[in-house]
């Protein structure tokens, strides 16, 4: 068994309203500093034991339906690294 | 000026405990599946307008430092790319 880092990124679905960035982007635009567009998403980072890329890959995909992400909601993107 | 895209990534700092982590962990454990070191971090993405990389860097920093990292409790990454 290896040792695999992980790093899952979840974003809101891009079509969906982000209010947590939307407030984020009103008060630096308050600040005076004009930026746009501003999204907030998630990385989970953890270890997790397997015996090939494959294997992880198949673990953390089931990790990410089960908890991490929402389909309805949510797109994902997955790293894993030995 | 150009469009820059930025991605800055907010942790909390290594040495403190990290309670959403731990509870992700601890429900992905229960699952059957062995993970460990599970941390949560929070990327905000935006868009910024600025003559050069080194300006939109600039700015970015000050953003980050007025509203989205807190020293005591976090660590940063910036990404910039035109």
């Amino acid at each position: 068994m290896k040792e695999f880092k992980v790093a899952v990124k979840i974003s809101l679905r891009p079509e969906l309203f982000d209010p947590e960035g939307k407030t984020i982007e009103r008060a630096i635009n308050r600040l005076g500093i004009g930026v746009q567009d501003a999204r907030v998403s998630k990385v989970v980072e953890f270890k997790i034991h397997a015996s090939n890329q494959g294997e992880a890959r198949k673990k953390v995909e089931e990790i990410v339906k089960k908890f991490l992400a929402n389909p309805v909601l949510h797109t994902y993107t997955i790293q894993i690294e030995e």
